[in-house]
């Protein structure tokens, strides 16, 4: 516990700032906390990986959060649109928001399109060395486009959404990330079964027995 | 567990979105997750309840965060000042990103001037009923302004800071808050324990014995 007394004093009491660390909250839940971001375009599957990413967690007792866009572009971005400028401040605040839940003991599973180095960068430097896991979700444009399972593409390519990653908006890949996953190629298991490798170092299965570690 | 057939596919495989209930986290950690708001001038024992709280339910083995302005005002809301309408998106970022670490199973204990009731009330709309909590820390502006921790109450009446809640900024006091804290007439100690009789109900217990119960 870190104690800063902070010299608020009433007539008898003496009003301290005492907060619980991140260490003292890792060790109640019995694992480190870090997050896994997972950059790719539209359709490159990122929301099933962070998913299926977390369903393995859960069930060996890890405390996960999920997130993707759907959760802040009504919500904590609600405000934003899709020019760069935007998308750079929707990044940042996202980046924001799950170091918060990092802080709070949380493993962060997060998909965003994240479509520029440079603010995936400025999330990466937002956490300690180790705490932020590049996750590449290498797709062909044309699987994803085939695939457009929101429709998304269709209207890209008619011109009713401007901006649109990968077609009139840039996808740039990252140089040298902790991790690929060529979606197109390997099934869910097999990239969920990668991920859950990469982050087997971090996750320092404390609470759980010999046998738990070995399913992995 | 919530399956959705995205419709994501690819040769071989379904591509599934599988999503981790904040019922089934609940049940993972064995407490339900909401959200202590503490409002209240500069100076009122905001930041000293938040941490008391946390201590008390750490030790009862609760997840939790305790969230203060200055874990905000140096990041997701670096870019805003103080004024009017910067206060009120500084408190809507703030209630969702506090909403995201109830909806990952984190009790979150909330520290914030948040001087205008509109903002306060929009934070409770994004909750479910019950789950936001406004603690009101009632302190004379006298007696927050002798005490004056940070020095900003002099800096306030010099003129150096503007829009200064109390001195050049209207406080708005809850009508009806969830519960009064007269932080300068009652101890931390009872404070805490004011707090914790409060929010008993909505702990659920289900991981504690009678034992624990009964030392509240």
């Amino acid at each position: 516990m870190n104690a800063n007394n902070t010299g608020q004093k009433n007539a008898h009491v003496v009003w301290q700032v005492m907060s619980i660390t991140r260490d003292e909250r890792e060790r109640l839940q019995g694992h480190r906390s870090f997050m896994v971001w997972f950059t790719g375009l539209s359709g490159s599957g990122k929301s099933t990986m962070i998913y299926a990413v977390e369903e393995q967690l859960y069930r060996l007792g890890y405390r996960t959060f999920a997130l993707d866009g759907d959760h802040v572009r009504r919500g904590l971005c609600a405000d934003l649109g899709f020019s760069h400028s935007d998308r750079s401040e929707n990044i940042r605040r996202v980046g924001e928001a799950a170091k918060l839940l990092t802080q709070a003991g949380v493993i962060v599973l997060a998909a965003f399109i994240s479509p520029f180095k440079a603010d995936r960068q400025k999330v990466r430097n937002l956490m300690a060395a180790g705490d932020f896991i590049e996750v590449f979700c290498d797709c062909p444009l044309a699987v994803c486009e085939a695939r457009d399972v929101k429709g998304l593409y269709k209207k890209a390519r008619e011109g009713e959404i401007r901006d649109f990653t990968g077609i009139s908006s840039p996808y740039e890949k990252p140089d040298h990330p902790d991790l690929v996953l060529e979606t197109a190629k390997k099934s869910v298991e097999e990239c969920t079964g990668m991920v859950m490798a990469k982050i087997k170092s971090r996750l320092q299965f404390a609470d759980l027995g010999k046998a738990d570690l070995a399913e992995l």
